[in-house]
C-alpha cells in the first residue's frame, strides 16, 4: 500500500491546497516540543501537502481521493496539542479545518458549530448573540479550534463546575465523515459520542458539533496568596465545595512557580508564596469574599474588578496562567523544565508526592468535578534532567497510586489509560478500513499485542533526514 | 407591657388595615395543621388586625406605631409555612406583605425584588425579561412569597444543584427594617445575611431582596420507575453525581406512596413501584436518557416532552409531587398521616431507617447538594398513631445518628438544631428590644436556660377560648 501522493494532489488541485515546503512544514507541527521526549522523536516529521476544505462536501472529496490513492490524512485544528496529536507521523495530507469556522445555530442551552471555529471567537459570537457561553475550554481558548479541543483535548476552564468533555452531557452531538471508498456522514449522540471524541481524528473527521451552553458572565479573575501550599489547596477544595459560589476555575500553584514564572505579576508575589487562581462570577464576589475572609492565611493578591484598566491589561486573563499555560509560562523562563498530567485521589496523595519529590516537582493542581465531587488533577512542573529520570518519576507516581496521562507519548493509549478503547477501535474498523487516518496514534490498531512495557515505536513513522 | 391594640389600630387606620374577624382569622393561619401536634396547640390562635403596607415607608410606620403601643407584629407572606412560622402566638398585628410585590431590577446573574412577590409570578417576570430564573424555590412556588421563603424556608427545587438558602451565595443582599422607637433600615450582605434569613421575622422585617439567578430552561419533567426503592435511590445519587447532566430536582419516593397518593398518574404506576421524580434541562435529555438506559431496572413512566398537551395538563408539574407536596398529596388521600424532616448521612443510613420502621415510615428523599456532594434530605411519610409514638420515632432517628428538623414544633430552635443561634439572637437584641416581633418563636430570647428535654411552651401564648 504505497501512497500515491502526486495523484492525490493532482485530483485535489482545485481545492485550497498548499504544497510549499515552508508552509507545509509549519502546518505539520503542533506543541509536541513541549515534551523533551517527543521533541527528540518527532521533530523531523512533515506532511506532503495541506488541504483546507471549505465545507463538508470538500472534506468528503479529500477523504475519497486520499482513500483511493492510499494517502494518510492527519487533521489539524490549530496545532496546539502537546501530545503530538496532530503530527503526521507517516506524512501525507494535512487536513486543515480553518475555513470551516461558522457558528451555525444558537438555542437556549446549546449551539451548533463547525469544527474549525477558534474557541474564543466562537464563544464571543455566542455570547453576543445569546448571553450564553460554552461550558468549558482549553486554556488555549485564544488559538485552538473547537474540533481540536474535542478530538484532542480533555477539559479545562469550566471543568471545576461541569467535569470533563468525556462526561455525559458535555458534548451533545457530533457529525462525522468516514474514510472509505464512499465516505459516509454519520450523526452521533449518547453512547456513540465516545467513538470519536478524544480519538485524535484516527477514525473519522468531525464536521459539525453541538455543544451545551451555560450563562455567560464577566468572570472576575482573582489571585489568592498563601504562605503554605497545602493550606491554599485545602482552601481551594473547600471553595470548590461551596455549592452556592459560582466559579469557573480553581487552580492552586506551588511556590516558587508563581513568583518565578508569572512575570506579569511577579512583583506582587513573594518568592515563597503559593497562589490559588480563581475565576468567580461577578454576582458571587460578595459570597466569595465572605468565604475568603473566614480563612486567616488567605491574602488577595489581585482581583480584576478592583484594578485599573492598565493593571488589568498588564495581568491579562486568569486562564492563561492555568492548565497548560502554567507550564508554558515556565518554559519561557526556563526551557529545560517539563511537566506531567496526574490524577490525584485526594490532597493526602498530593502531599505524599510532594514529600517524595520536593523541589524537583513543584505542584500545580486544577480543580475538576469528578463524579459529583471536587477533585484535583495535577499538572506539576518537572525539573527535567534525563529521559530515564522522567520515566522513573512517572513510575514512582504510578507505584504511589496516581494515574498518569503521560504527555511524553504520542499514542492515544499511552497518553491515556494504557489499554485499548474498544469503542474507538471498533469504529475505526468501520470508518477507516485502510488505517489512513492519523496513522500511528492508535496502538491497538497497529499492534494489538503491545504490552506497554516500553515506549511504543510506530513502525510506519517516516524516518528522519 | 400590655399591648394597646386599639391605639395602634387608630394610629394606622389610614393604611390598608383590616379588622373584620373572618378575614383576620384567615390571615392568622398558616399550614401549621400539617402537624397533628401543632394543630392541637395552635388552632385557636388569631391576631387582632391585619395591615398590608404598600411600601417600605409604611412598614416603618407600622413598626414604629406598634412599638409605641407594645403591640406584637407577626409578618405574613402567604402563610404556607408548615412549622407554624407565621402563627401570631400572642395576637397583635399581622403584617401582610402582599402589596410589596414588585420586581425592581434584573441584571446578569441577579435580581432585586420586594418580599411580597409570589415566587412563580416573580420568576415568570424575570424569565420573560432576561431568560434567567431564580436558583431555587419551595414547592409552594405557585403561592408562597419570596420573603416568606427566605424568612421561613430552607431550600427546595434547585437545591440539588445549588445547595440550600443558607449556603453562601444563594442570597446576595437583604434590606431590613428594625422594630424600635425609630426603626432603622439596614442592608445586609456576606456574614450578616444569616442574622435575618430563616429567622421567622423575629428580628426584623425584610423589605428588599437581592437574589442570584441561573439560566432559565423549559425543564423536562420525568418520572422513572423502579421495582426496588434503594435501587432507585442509588440511581438517583449517581444521576446527581453526573457533572454534565443539568438537573433541578431529583426525588426518590418509595412505594406505595406514588401509586396511592399521586392520583393524577396513578394508573401508570404499579402499587409496589417506587419512583424517582426528576427535572432535566431540555438540552441534557439525550445524556439523561443515555445514563438511564445504562441502568437495567429504570423504567420511564412519564416525560413531559413526549406527551400530549392534555396528558401534560393532567399530570401538572413535577415539583408539585416533590418536597412537601408529596406530603400534601398524601394528606389529601389519608388525613391521618404526617411526616418528618431528616438529614441523612448517606443511603446506608436510609436503609437502616427503613429496616427499623418498615411500612410505618415510607421513604421520600430529596437530593440536595451539601458541601459539594450529592446528599439526601428525607421527608418520609409517617403513619401517625399517637403523639407519643411520633416522639419516639423522632428519638429513634436521633439515636441512629440522623438529624431531625422537627416539623412538629413552632420554635426556631426546635425546628432547627436545638441550640441558640447567637447571631440571630444578638441581632434581635439590637433590632427588637421589646421582643415584639413574632413573639414566642425564639426560645433563647424568652427562656435562655431551656434544656430541650420537653416540648417548649411559650408562656405568652394566647389561651384558647
Ligand atoms: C499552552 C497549552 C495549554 C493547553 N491547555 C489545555 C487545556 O486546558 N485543556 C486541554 O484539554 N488541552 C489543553 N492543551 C492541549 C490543546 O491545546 C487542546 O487540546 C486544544 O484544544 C487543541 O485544539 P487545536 O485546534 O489546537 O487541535 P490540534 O492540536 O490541531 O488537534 C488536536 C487533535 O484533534 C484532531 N482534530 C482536530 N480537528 C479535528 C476534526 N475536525 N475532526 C477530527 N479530528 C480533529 C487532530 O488530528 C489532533 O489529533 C493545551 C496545550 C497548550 C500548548
Ligand atoms: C405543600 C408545602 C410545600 C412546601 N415546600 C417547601 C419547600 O420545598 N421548601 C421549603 O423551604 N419550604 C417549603 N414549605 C414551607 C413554606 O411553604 C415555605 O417556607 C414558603 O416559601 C413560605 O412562604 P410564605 O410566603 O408562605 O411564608 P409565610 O408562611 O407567610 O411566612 C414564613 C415565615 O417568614 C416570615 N416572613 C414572611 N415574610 C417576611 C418578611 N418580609 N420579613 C421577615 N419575615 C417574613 C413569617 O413571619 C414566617 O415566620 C412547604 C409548605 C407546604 C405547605
Amino acid at each position: 500500500m504505497t501512497p500515491n501522493v502526486l495523484a492525490a494532489k493532482e485530483a485535489l488541485s482545485h481545492l485550497d491546497l498548499d504544497d510549499k515546503p515552508a508552509s507545509v512544514k509549519a502546518k505539520s507541527r503542533d506543541f509536541f516540543w513541549y515534551s523533551p521526549v517527543l521533541k527528540s522523536r518527532l521533530d523531523h516529521l512533515v506532511g506532503d501537502f495541506v488541504v483546507s476544505p471549505r465545507n463538508e462536501a470538500e472534506v468528503i472529496e479529500v477523504l475519497k481521493v486520499c482513500f483511493e490513492h492510499d494517502v494518510p490524512v492527519t487533521t489539524r485544528g490549530s496545532g496546539t496539542g502537546n501530545y503530538g496529536q496532530a503530527m503526521p507521523l507517516a506524512g501525507g495530507c494535512v487536513l486543515h479545518m480553518r475555513h470551516m469556522n461558522k457558528v451555525k445555530e444558537i438555542h437556549p442551552g446549546r449551539a451548533i458549530v463547525e469544527p474549525g471555529c477558534i474557541l474564543r471567537d466562537m464563544d464571543a459570537e455566542i455570547i453576543r448573540a445569546s448571553g450564553q457561553e460554552i461550558r468549558m475550554f482549553s486554556s488555549t481558548y485564544a488559538t485552538a479550534t473547537v474540533g481540536g479541543f474535542i478530538a484532542g483535548g480533555s477539559g479545562g476552564v469550566g471543568s471545576v463546575r461541569w467535569g470533563q468533555l468525556r462526561d455525559l452531557g458535555n458534548i451533545l452531538r457530533l457529525r462525522v465523515v468516514t474514510m472509505e471508498a464512499e465516505p459516509r456522514v454519520l450523526e452521533f449522540t449518547g453512547e456513540e459520542l465516545h467513538r470519536v471524541s478524544h480519538a485524535y481524528g484516527t477514525n473519522g473527521i468531525i464536521t459539525e458539533i453541538e455543544l451545551p451552553l451555560a450563562p455567560a458572565y464577566e468572570w472576575t479573575d482573582v489571585l489568592v496568596g498563601f504562605d503554605d501550599f497545602m493550606d491554599g489547596a485545602q482552601w481551594a477544595e473547600a471553595l470548590g465545595n461551596e455549592d452556592g459560589i459560582l466559579t469557573k476555575l480553581i487552580t492552586p500553584v506551588e511556590a516558587p512557580i508563581p513568583h518565578d514564572y508569572f512575570l506579569r505579576i511577579k512583583d506582587r508575589i513573594r518568592p515563597d508564596q503559593s497562589v490559588v487562581i480563581v475565576m468567580v462570577a461577578p454576582h458571587a464576589m460578595d459570597a466569595f469574599m465572605t468565604f475568603t475572609r473566614r480563612h486567616k492565611g488567605a491574602e488577595i493578591i489581585y482581583r480584576s474588578d478592583k484594578v485599573t484598566a492598565e493593571e488589568k491589561k498588564a495581568f491579562g486573563v486568569a486562564y492563561e496562567y492555568a492548565w497548560n499555560h502554567t507550564t508554558l509560562r515556565g518554559l519561557r523562563v526556563d526551557p529545560t523544565i517539563t511537566y506531567l498530567q496526574v490524577r490525584y485521589e485526594d490532597l493526602a496523595q498530593v502531599q505524599a508526592i510532594r514529600d517524595r519529590f520536593g523541589a524537583e516537582v513543584p505542584q500545580h493542581l486544577e480543580g475538576i468535578r469528578m463524579n459529583g465531587r471536587m477533585r484535583f488533577a495535577g499538572l506539576p512542573v518537572v525539573r527535567f534532567t534525563t529521559e530515564e529520570r522522567l520515566e522513573e518519576i512517572v513510575r514512582i507516581h504510578e507505584d504511589m497510586g496516581c494515574m498518569i496521562f503521560n504527555p511524553h507519548r504520542y499514542t492515544l493509549e499511552e497518553g491515556g489509560r494504557q489499554s485499548a478503547d474498544e469503542r474507538q477501535l471498533a469504529f475505526k474498523r468501520e470508518a477507516d478500513p485502510k488505517g489512513l487516518l492519523n496513522p500511528g496514534k492508535m496502538i491497538t490498531w497497529d499492534a494489538p499485542d503491545f504490552t506497554y512495557s516500553e515506549v511504543y515505536r510506530y513502525a510506519g513513522m517516516r524516518p528522519a533526514g
